[in-house]
């Protein structure tokens, strides 16, 4: 089998080569029919070889990659390695400066009902949280629903831990709609606690699935208040406090951690790149996020959007393929605890001597691609409208505006189209922040499919432009 | 919340009594504006109460449902109870005679390699295999990868385990269409080797994963030649095999099987409906298979399938919905076996006072929904044109020519329109026929938009009819 492999690839190198530089001279024809036979190849090489899970294997093995932490310079140079030895062009970091959080060694929360006895229940503290002061604290529970219900509780918050017990909505289709509704009460909610005098903040993990997990992630501290702990509580124990609290209003609950904040350190972004044959300076730039969570190992949350871009690159030049404009892969760092990777790449002075055209950023886990979206109708859908069949054929079933992400937002002000492949969402949160994002967790398939189609339009735009 | 939940179902119920009555004399008009407000209410309950993960629960609970076997008969009890507490009509079992295979207590296969040593392997028994004489055999092996090339080697087959060893092709993106090309080596095997003087075939698993598990499946004999014994080889094994002949050609491998047939027993279909108020006797089918392969718990296959058409009609009656004609759901015996369920509810002289418009059959695992295929453009997916946009939002983004499936299958003669909700197929084969076929590979959400999706879709064709 392997011979048979090595010679077909062999063959596909060849045809597509041949076919490629046939069509060198035709770049302003309606479309190039060789996109279509681009397209099996790089399916057929993609899904024989399916890479972009041992990349992302490569990524996860150094386990969560808090950003400002030693795992996560380790990937970086891990990742670093893994570019060289793939013969990109250029593979360089760009400084950035990072905040730095350290979750500590105590997280404990344990409800205390002098009616129901004594239980354990699963939290985690969130990111940039202040610790409570050591011992820890003990306090009555106001459950709320909503910042109104809070607001109208009013002074019943006062001294109290304040419960958010918001579930994600079952009921939409889409889970990051789901998400951005119940995530408000963890990135907020400390603040709007302790407006009204509370002394913590606890919030249901948003997810779907009613596990034992909970679910970390960014809160921010609203300077007109005073910074108190906050944390999630896992989806299950977050019934079971709303039962407890049901039966006895009075329970107290204790909480402790020891996370804390840090200086800020120098970090970098990873660049690596297929320079451009014809315009260099002209960029296609393919994103995801090297940073991640510390909980489980960042693997659909985003070493799939790291490992998919690298593998784009490393199927366009399987194929032999030497794209007219670069197409730069770029891993930024610090996505999730405020975003100063993606704003110091958009403002490096190496962007004066570039011009970016289209920016992709994957980072909806390494599910299967169902759609692909673009912030652009005339420069970024118009101009795809050719490949639609093609891409139908890999399984993208629409194109529609939308597409982005926090680490290419800050391009856009210098009029780079935005784009995103959009898998499918119902199992994201199952996994999202949470000690359930690990490599196994990720399909090896869809995963690559998500990068065959990357190269595909990366590549198609890397020869046609905009 | 659930005081919440209670209320807005309630809601829900009421308009869509409502406008669904209003709709009633209008039903020849294009489209009743209604469906895509059925569908939203379908969707709503469907999603926040799961119900299909909790019926497939159950019926996975029992364990493996061989034909034949108590526990198939004991998931048949289970879901008979099931239909009568949601008020069902017509619950009720028809007649079907099916053979019966037993695994027995020994699967044993064992590499003996003078220059290598021993190794233990993993393999499974196929479904109708004959047993080894007790003590197992001992025998060279001949890896082959297509029964020409096992025809070529002609005599050098004489007195050898044959080993196919054909994985399925990676490159396809429909999983059944590469499964397809694998599994007929499975199939057909066992008599291509004996008709060279082979003493046993043990084929690879068909599957794109490279894991320890063995997969089993259907066999079957061809009376002109010799039943010898058959047995899947997990894919990593399959690999070691490989390996170890390429270094030692003389290896010998003992192998044990105890499995054997049983006498013909009598099994039954089950059928639960909700009775059309206008038409009674014309039927819209909903089917899956209520028996699996003993290794996992059937839960893929077709677990998926059952739950999907009982809680189809679970969400049609809870939005008190009454269909002008019948909608039917038919849990199949022995699909796996033979097939011999679908065929005697085809003949089945009930079948005789009934006119079947529709059949749909869901045996492709409980996966996302992309895609909707019927036999017939005209009667099928032309009708179904109207709903286009709103399974569109329900994530179905094709309607194609297809559909169908083994217990379905002999009503087509009768001039029924097949059809069935296509999911997608990348994992399927992870699972099928395997030990992971267990009841958490399959996700409550995706499963329950299948139930959603064809409730929508059956209780339209109840009220359009052909």
């Amino acid at each position: 089998m392997n011979r048979n492999c090595l010679l077909t690839t062999m063959l596909f190198v060849l045809s597509a080569t041949v076919s490629l530089s046939l069509l060198a001279g035709q770049r302003t024809a309606p479309l190039p029919p060789d996109y279509s036979s681009l397209a099996h190849q790089l399916k057929d090489i993609g899904l024989k070889e399916e890479r972009a899970f041992e990349f992302l294997r490569l990524l996860t093995s150094v386990g969560g990659r808090l950003t400002g932490s030693r795992q996560v310079e380790r990937a970086v140079e891990l990742a670093s390695h893994l570019m060289t030895e793939l013969r990109l062009d250029e593979v360089r970091k760009e400084p950035v400066t990072v905040n730095r959080w350290v979750r500590g060694q105590v997280e404990r929360a344990v409800l205390r009902s002098r009616k129901l006895g004594k239980k354990k229940v699963n939290i985690s503290a969130l990111g940039n949280s202040v610790p409570t002061r050591p011992g820890g604290l003990t306090a009555g529970v106001l459950e709320v629903h909503s910042f109104g219900e809070l607001a109208d509780a009013g002074p019943r918050a006062k001294g109290k831990v304040v419960f958010y017990n918001v579930p994600m909505d079952r009921t939409l289709l889409d889970a990051f709609s789901a998400y951005g509704r119940a995530a408000a009460f963890r990135v907020r909610g400390a603040s709007e606690a302790a407006r009204h005098g509370g002394v913590a903040s606890l919030s249901r993990s948003p997810t779907w699935r009613l596990d034992s997990y909970p679910r970390t992630g960014l809160m921010t501290y609203d300077e007109n208040y005073p910074k108190i702990p906050a944390a999630a509580i896992s989806p299950e124990d977050a019934e079971t406090l709303h039962r407890w609290l049901g039966e006895d209003p009075e329970l107290q609950i204790e909480l402790e951690l020891d996370c804390h904040s840090l200086p800020p350190v120098l970090s970098a972004n990873l660049l690596g790149q297929l320079t451009g044959l014809e315009k260099p300076e002209e960029v296609i730039l393919l994103g995801g996020h090297i940073d991640s969570w510390d909980l489980g190992e960042g693997a659909h949350d985003d070493g799939a959007g790291c490992a998919v871009a690298i593998e784009a690159l490393r199927l366009i030049k399987a194929l032999g393929l030497e794209p007219a404009r670069t197409i730069r892969a770029v891993l930024f760092m610090d996505e999730e605890f405020g975003g100063s990777g993606g704003r110091a790449y958009a403002q490096s002075d190496n962007r004066e001597k570039e011009k970016h055209l289209v920016a992709f950023e994957q980072d909806r886990g390494g599910f299967l691609p169902l759609g692909l979206a673009m912030s652009d109708e005339v420069r970024g859908l118009k101009k795809l409208k050719p490949l639609e069949k093609i891409l139908g054929e890999l399984g993208i079933h629409w194109l529609k505006k939308g597409g982005g992400g926090v680490d290419i937002a800050p391009l856009a002000t210098q009029g780079v189209v935005l784009g995103s492949i959009i898998p499918d969402s119902q199992e994201y949160f199952d996994f999202h922040h949470s000690a359930r994002d690990v490599l196994n967790a990720v399909h090896p398939r869809q995963l690559e499919l998500q990068a065959i189609i990357l190269a595909l339009v990366a590549y198609f735009f890397a020869q046609e432009g905009l």
